[in-house]
C-alpha cells in the first residue's frame, strides 16, 4: 500500500517508516525537522544519537531496498501538501506531524499558539487534501488517550450509549483534556469526525498511550536506522525518562505522590498496532477511535520497576518525588479503566512486559550515559501548568506521607550534594 | 462596570455597545469591520442602512452622553489587544468577535481555515490578555446552541450527570457540532473551560439561540444607532431571512421538509440576557455554560408565522422549500429539548412572542425594500456542505410529499417566472 507518513523525521516516524516498508508497503515522508530544534530549544538532545535525515534514507535505502520518498518541509503550507499527493498519490496518510508535547505547549502564549495552530493547520491540509486529491485514502491520525483526561467512569473507545433523563444516545465520549496540547489532539479529533460525517472520508483516530522503548526489531543493525529517544521535560516520556535518569544513576522524579496511572505502550507494539489499523481500514465514512496501549500502571509502579530494572544492571538510582508542575490538573489516586479492545479484535498481542523492555532500553543507553549527563539540568520541569516557569523543588521528607520507597531520601541527598 | 466588547460593529455588538451604555456601563469596543466585507463578498448587504463607524460612535456619544472607546484593528494581532487591556483596564469582556457564519466556513479549504483560525485566535488573545493584564476580569464568550448538535436526549447548560457501567460523573455534555465554524465555537469552548480550570479565570459561555429581530429599544431614535440586517445565506439568521423575503413578496424558502428545531431568541431578549450575564458574574474559577433563548420552533413553524404576519400587512409570500445544502448534518423531525434554566433564575424574563417581534421587523424592513430586492440573489444558497458550491433547486411540488402549506407551488412559479 502507498502509505504517507506525516512527521517521517520524529520518535515514531522514523520507526514506522522502516517497520512498513520492510512489511512491503510503499512508503513517503515529510517532515520540517522541527523535532530536533524543539529539543534543542529544551536544552537537551535525543540520549540516542540520530543521523541526519539524508542519512537516514540512505540507511534505509541500503537496509530495507526502499528508496522512500522525502519531503523536507512544512505541512501547514498547503501548496507542499498539494505537491506531494500529486506526485504521490497516498493510499494511507499517518498523520504524526504534529507537536506533541504537553509541558512545551505551556510555556508560553506563543507556544500555545503555535502548538494548537500548527496542529489544527497540518490536520485540516491533510484532511483537504485526501478530500480533493486522494478521497478513497484512509487517514491514520496520532491522538492520544490524555484527550479523555481522568473521569471518574470507565472510558470507552471514541463513542458510547447514554441513557440520559430516560432516552438513549450513542454519543462521542466527552473529553478533558489536561494541557493545551491535548487540546489541539481533542480539536483536531473533532474536525476528523466531522469530516468523515459531511464528505464521506475514512479515518482511524488512534488514543494512544504513553510509549516508551528505545527500539523496533531490525533497528539495531545501523546506527542511522536508530530513532531519537527524549528525556527533557517537554518531550521525554515518563518511562524514557526515568530510564535515562537511572543509567547516570540520577534519582527518578516522579510528579508528586505518583498516583497518576495511565496507559502504556511499547514502542513495537506502537507500530504493531499502527500497522494492523493501516492494513484493516474502515469503511468510506467511518471514523472509527481506537484506544491504543497495552496495560495501565500507575508512575509510582513505574518507578519502581524502573529502580528495580537498573539495580540488576548495577544501577543504583533512588527515587525522589518532586512536586507536580501539572498538580492543577492532575489527581493522586484516581479511576482509570480505559477499553482497549479494538486493537485485539484486530490481532494486537502485546509482546512483551514493561521489565524486559527498560532491561533492553537502559542497555541501549548505557553507551551514551555521557550525553545524557551532559544535558541532564533538562530532566527536572521547570514549565508549570499556572504559567509560572520555575525549577520545581523535592519533596524529601516533607512530600506525600504514604511516600516510602527504600532511597527516596538518599537520592535526595545525592542529587542536592551535586547541584552546583 | 468596565465593559470591553470584542466585536462592536457587528449585529450584537453595536445593539449591546448602546443596550450597556444606557444601563450606565464604562463600555469601550473594538472590531475590524470584517462583517461588512464578509457580508460584501457573499453579493449582499445589511437590509437596514448602517452607518461607518465613526458616525456610529458619534451618535453613540450624542444620544447616550458616553464617549466610547474604540479600537480599529484585529484581535488576532496580540499587540493591539495588549494595548487596549493596559489603556482600558477591562472588569468584563464581552467577546463577539468572531466570525459568526456556518455557510462561510463551508466555502472551501481558506474559508474553513480562516474561520477557525480566526476564532481560535482572538480568543486565545482575550484569555492570555486577561490572565495577565486583568486576571479578576469575567470573560462573556458568546457561543451558539448549535455547539450541542441535536442528539436524540435532553440538553443541559454545558455539563451533564452521567452514570456509565454503574460509576457516576459529573461530565462535560458532548458536542457534535454540524459546520465548520460551529466547531470553532466548541474547541473555543474548550479552551476556556481549560484557562478557568488552570488560571482560576472566571468566564460565561453563552449558548445562544438563534437570534432574530431588528432593533432594541432607543435604536429607531437616530438611523445612525440602528444596527445591520443582513439575509444573505452566509449571515442571515433564519428568521430575518424569512422577513426579508416576506416584505419583497419573495417565497419563504425553508430548508428541506423544516422539520429542524432550534432555539431562537430576539435581539432585545439577548441584550437582556447578555446584562444579566454581566451583571452577575461567576465566581474566579468557574466555568459556566448558559443556554441564552427564549423557545424552541420548527423552521416549518417559524415560516408558517412569517407568512402569516406578512398577510396582516398585505405582504403575500408563498413558501417553496428548496433543497437542504445541509442535508449531511441536519435531520427533519428530531427530538430536541435544551434546559433553559439558569438565566431565568437569574431573571430572564421573554420579551414577547415571535409573531410581534416579526411584525416590527417587517415594518422596519419595508422601507428597504428596494435594498432586499436589489440583492435578491444572495436570499438562495449555493454553498453545500459537501463542498460543492451550486444553486440549490426548488423542490416543488416533488417535495416532501406533507408539504402542504399554500402558496408553496404558486411561489415556486413565481419565482420561477422572475429568474433570469
Amino acid at each position: 500500500m502507498r502509505v504517507f507518513i506525516a512527521g517521517m523525521d520524529g520518535y515514531l516516524g522514523w520507526s514506522l517508516a522502516q517497520h512498513l516498508a520492510r512489511r512491503g508497503h510503499e512508503v513517503a515522508g515529510a517532515d520540517a525537522l522541527y523535532r530536533r530544534s524543539w529539543v534543542e530549544e529544551m536544552g537537551s538532545a535525543s540520549a540516542i544519537p540520530i543521523a541526519t535525515i539524508d542519512r537516514r534514507l540512505e540507511a534505509l535505502r541500503e537496509n530495507t531496498g526502499n528508496a522512500i520518498p522525502f519531503w523536507n518541509g512544512d505541512l501547514r503550507d498547503y501548496g507542499l501538501v498539494d505537491r506531494i499527493f500529486r506526485e504521490f498519490e497516498p493510499e494511507a496518510v499517518i498523520h504524526l506531524g504534529e507537536c506533541p508535547s504537553a509541558p512545551y505547549s505551556m510555556i508560553d502564549r506563543e507556544h500555545t499558539m503555535f502548538v494548537q495552530m500548527n496542529n489544527l493547520t497540518t490536520t485540516f491540509n491533510l484532511l483537504f487534501a485526501i478530500r480533493d486529491l486522494a478521497p478513497g485514502a484512509h487517514l491514520m491520525k496520532l491522538g492520544t488517550m490524555g484527550e479523555y483526561g481522568t473521569p471518574n467512569v470507565d472510558i470507552p473507545e471514541g463513542f458510547f450509549d447514554v441513557e440520559y433523563r430516560g432516552r438513549k444516545d450513542r454519543m462521542p465520549f466527552p473529553r478533558q483534556a489536561p494541557s493545551w496540547y491535548h487540546w489541539s489532539k481533542v480539536h483536531g479529533s473533532n474536525n476528523i469526525m466531522f469530516a468523515c460525517k459531511i464528505w464521506g472520508l475514512r479515518a482511524t483516530d488512534v488514543m494512544q498511550g504513553v510509549v516508551f522503548g528505545s527500539r523496533i526489531d531490525g533497528m539495531g543493525e545501523d546506527w542511522r536506522l536508530r530513532t531519537r529517544l527524549d528525556f527533557d521535560q517537554a518531550f521525554g516520556t515518563v518511562i524514557n525518562r526515568f530510564s535515562c535518569q537511572a543509567v547516570i544513576e540520577h534519582a527518578l522524579t516522579p510528579y508528586g505522590a505518583g498516583g497518576q496511572r495511565r496507559g502504556f505502550i511499547p514502542l513495537r507494539d506502537s507500530m504493531q498496532c499502527l500497522s494492523l489499523g493501516l492494513e484493516n481500514p474502515p469503511e468510506a465514512g467511518e471514523y472509527r477511535v481506537f484506544n491504543q496501549f497495552a496495560e495501565t500502571y500507575s508512575i509510582r509502579e513505574l518507578a519502581d520497576t524502573v529502580q528495580k530494572v537498573a539495580l540488576t544492571l548495577g544501577l543504583n538510582a533512588g527515587v525522589a518525588p518532586v512536586e507536580n508542575p501539572r498538580a492543577a490538573v492532575e489527581r493522586h489516586g484516581h479511576h482509570f479503566a480505559p477499553d482497549h479492545d479494538r486493537l485485539r479484535e484486530l490481532g494486537y498481542q502485546p509482546s512483551r512486559d514493561v521489565a524486559s523492555e527498560v532491561r533492553e532500553m537502559l542497555e541501549d543507553l548505557l553507551p551514551h550515559r555521557d550525553r545524557i549527563a551532559k544535558h541532564q539540568s533538562a530532566l527536572l520541569p521547570d514549565v508549570h501548568w499556572d504559567g509560572r516557569r520555575r525549577r520545581v523543588d523535592y519533596l524529601g521528607k516533607d512530600g506525600p506521607s504514604d511516600w516510602t520507597w527504600a532511597g527516596a531520601d538518599e537520592a535526595v541527598l545525592k542529587v542536592d550534594a551535586a547541584s552546583p
